[in-house]
């Protein structure tokens, strides 16, 4: 069940990065959804490698095949799978690294762990396979838009030392997609870019933050006290590849505030009681207040880079590594759909629950 | 299914602050691991309030009764129920906040969640809710500590603007016992004390940091995809009451490294590759890797203070809050067992997981 | 999680025979709900031992409490805990068990499964584990009742070779409870009465077979395929103590009709199609039909028999036995809100996923 | 998650007769297990349709492809994706169903639940659908075949009126196989085949029942209270189409045994104690005891019979069916692969859970 998520909008991906394809099965989404492939290539779309010069020079079309679940254009209940295949595999690539551990990517783990390893392009443990997760979060995408107005949005707001300035109750997936930093601040995003292209001809690699924005969440949701909305943001984000860090509203920041200062006052809404400030990030006692949820992703410099580097075969000798695989310089621009994924994978599941919560009359 | 955690290590914990009483059901522990209610206690008495002058005054002996699951000194692999009864519990007190929304509390969340709202002493949110994970976590580090030698430590790293010098590979309990504010650095740990201390005095409160170390984890534990070692961890600390962040190795300092800085060059090692460096944290590819796991987590200043604050009541009018109930200034010195209670449950259930993995020869 | 059960209306059981006391969380149980105390007695009371001279004569009282999850007459939405103490236990009467396998009893397996067993009137493998069930099905008896107008009914209709004469239709629980056998067939409960008596006498035990139907269910519970309505029923009914066999609808005897004897006609009804009969019982392709569901549970004679048995002891050296400890001679009639138990936590939870499931407008 | 099945060993089916094809994902399979293509073959070409005259003549070659998880002839630990497409789709065969609801067929239930069906042959509540089951059941099957020596073997033992002899201490898979009607009694075999032409001959189906018996089953398997090893597989088996009971050991035969008639005597054996007779079937308090395990499944007659039949329409009007689709007279030859599967899932997962249980030493 490692590779399930969710307790009722409930997923599960499959798939390697050299073998026969990629997919996910979609298993509680409800009934009578509107929902055509074009939903799910529009993700994929912005996920998929090759669509700029700062990203990885594969190419994959990665087309979507809706398999089952869906009906005359609405789902049917029933699991809808999807199946990407892969298409510019290159496994003869990948043959020098068959016996030798990457520094800080999942090679020596895997073969720790399972006695048993694909080392054709990392296998599992590549970032190829958030087709799944993207293609699901699409789906969820539709149903919260549908059912409940709720919108997700990611952004880049930091790659190495470059910062930005973005207003997140304004910031629209079109001054997002403008760029393909993915920075919606037009001289944030020419830095990065630079950054990006120069890091890439040193042989080396850059992280960064990204940002991520949910509007019109309504009140109630998240359940305590394990599965706080929070924790299971936290949870799904630092599922991703290369992510070492998550907070939501101050988060970090909020350690050097005191309580006055950190607090957010409660004033009356024309809905009912609203906050002033939303340092909390949207969420209080590990439910949705009605403020945007605010969270930031922190991801790590991509471990693979085209300089030389010390570590070990698979035999325990130490040998120089000079890796030649296809890679990006900076994963940020691409993270960007796979955090709005497991943001939307979260919410979707979260409001099936609450429906299954709010069902008696007062 | 909210208030259970884990797959295998399974606990599902209930009570109010001022309900009968705390508890939890641990389902899933091994028969036949030697198990006191001391092994219980001594963890509940590191969280119980009252039990220095930088803590709540309520006043709970928090003791622990071992109902069932354990006979003759041994666990018998069905479910283990422990219960903690309320002592000293005051719901009068509390009158006063019955028709009051605290800012940054989770009144208003529950209430429009549930429609119905324990307002005692905050009900299922309050930070009484842990008892029942304490005493779980302590089941699970006898398990650990039995099984796998491995040791959970976790202390005050940072008060508001005060951080310190911990060596996090060989820091002791007895020195994170040492002083009140849990800060195995005695300089920092008085500078700490003074500034919670004048943060009472001043009808405000202060946030902080916890760092917490697992040592001697054995190679492999964590299920990518979506269950990564790191994943299950940020999920089990966000869910405590007041986290607003977590990271993990680097984790945000990452962000402003390359791949050349952060990368952990594997080493030939006595029993296989080990790292010459830990900035993954003992996690790569979601899989431990044998270095010591080391992840930082983010709590915000108590919500609880006595300045006055506006806010609304449950009519959506404005009013002024006079808070008066008792509370802790700074929860950093109490949130050190709860952080190592979800890291223990964490590794307790991906230590059983791995069990059911490794099951075949070569 | 092998003591847990249900998706949604999730229980936790805990407790062995003569332990601390037996008790059960529900996590699930919508808020809002008015639930006391007497709700939960009133099916614990049907469950107790020594309510009447058909059962086994240790007298335990069986109170409840509530610890949690109850505030002012309504739930909370936080898990509510349900704590029996255990009186009358008196692990000294089975001092002359320790070292002997019981035949047709789990000595044996728990001790090889578990490598430790409390031998103290069965452990956890008591059917006195049930008491648990029986107070979470009373709330999910409440919350059918209030929520959807549920209804759920079991009775004892064989015992041994002794049939009955029932409408399941209109069988009402004032006629169930009217003889202590709880068959609602007065000359059937007479004989069975007479039979249950004379196997004590002899010193043996007897089987039968609990009849349950739940009335008034809407069409559209149960989710295809592995959690099919009957599917969940099956194993709730396979989990109770003693059972070993169920069927639905016409079960068994449909092997030796056709199709076109068995198929249930579709009829015009006011609300829409029903059917002419209810070959079905209640469920076509897993989920309920708006007919009675309606289904009998086999139960095999009594383990625990008065009569000297061959066995063998703990060292695998045959042996004796010669049973002495207080037991029933026919466990049927408190098997009936065993089964009525299994059977309301199965439809609470189904309830609850499909309101989870029909969520979005036509 | 109604299409998941298991906790360790985890499977997710999907697909309906008629969409893109059919398929599984399976979650929780150990690392390096031997497995190839035709492994999973040699059951779904035992399932398939048209594979002699008795079953269905829709031609489906039910080829599968492996997607995932495989890696040079053995399972890599991440999950294993199966894809078999549909050939031999004929939805416009179903357009004349496409308004009227089959009696005894989940048409209504389905349109009642989700308010949208697939009506091409069933949809998702087709028994195409076990094709996912029995692709993951070999999986299971190799591995409790080469992890542990489990085997695990059906048959058909009635069908309608007629009954037969076998031992099922030694029944073997050519045996089985031998006679298309897989009842391997000759004699009773070609009486079978006489009824079932005769049944289609008519216009009419039969239903009966599958014997299931799992050999080498170590002691220890299952897990008390709801998780039984018996529960768990009463629910695999009614979640099979068609299936209306199940029965274990002397199952509902156990009714009119006493206890002195139905205990099963313990005696000595070379590796422990081990019993004289078997009607436990294989359980004991939900837990293996080393003997066979050994139960029932009892299956209606098919519901499409070629007979005109009154039912309703979607508008609750009443109409004359005269159905003519590809179907089954009798359900049961193909059946046996079927029942076999979730034996063989149920099996597997348990095993992998008692290896997360008997952890610790003495």
């Amino acid at each position: 069940m490692a590779s399930t998520y969710g307790t009722l909008f409930r997923v599960a991906t499959w798939g390697e990065s050299h073998g026969g394809g990629i997919g996910v099965v979609v298993d509680g989404c409800p009934p009578r959804l509107p929902l055509s492939v074009e939903d799910i290539q529009r993700d994929l779309d912005r996920r998929r490698p090759g669509q700029s010069r700062l990203t990885t020079q594969r190419q994959e079309g990665d087309e979507a095949e809706i398999l089952s679940g869906v009906f005359e254009g609405r789902t049917l209940g029933s699991p809808i799978a999807v199946l990407v295949r892969n298409a510019d595999a290159r496994p003869e690539a990948y043959e020098h690294l068959k016996d030798v551990y990457r520094p800080s990517h999942a090679d020596f783990t895997y073969d720790a762990k399972y006695g048993a390893r694909n080392w054709q392009g990392g296998g599992r443990a590549s970032a190829r396979e958030t087709v799944g997760r993207v293609a699901a979060g699409a789906i969820a995408r539709r149903l919260l838009a549908d059912a409940a107005g709720i919108e997700v949005l990611a952004w880049v707001s930091r790659v190495h030392t470059i910062g930005s300035t973005v207003d997140s109750g304004f910031v629209t997936l079109e001054q997002v997609e403008a760029d393909p930093s993915r920075c919606p601040d037009p001289d944030a995003a020419a830095a990065m870019t630079f950054a990006i292209e120069d890091a890439r001809r040193n042989g080396d690699s850059l992280g960064g933050i990204v940002t991520c924005v949910a509007r019109n969440v309504p009140v109630g949701l998240g359940e305590p006290v394990f599965d706080r909305l929070e924790a299971d943001l936290a949870k799904g984000m630092l599922s991703l590849p290369a992510v070492k860090g998550f907070d939501i509203g101050a988060g970090f920041d909020a350690v050097a505030m005191t309580g006055l200062e950190h607090n957010d006052p409660f004033v009356p809404g024309a809905d009912g009681p609203t906050t002033a400030s939303n340092r909390s990030g949207g969420v209080q006692g590990g439910i949705s207040n009605g403020a945007d949820v605010l969270f930031r992703v922190a991801f790590k410099p991509t471990a693979t880079i085209s300089s030389p580097q010390e570590t070990v075969d698979t035999d325990n000798n130490p040998v120089t590594l000079e890796a030649s695989g296809r890679h990006d310089p900076c994963v940020l621009p691409r993270a960007v759909p796979m955090v709005e994924s497991m943001a939307l994978l979260t919410l979707a599941d979260h409001w099936l629950r609450q429906q299954a919560t709010d069902v008696l009359g007062d």
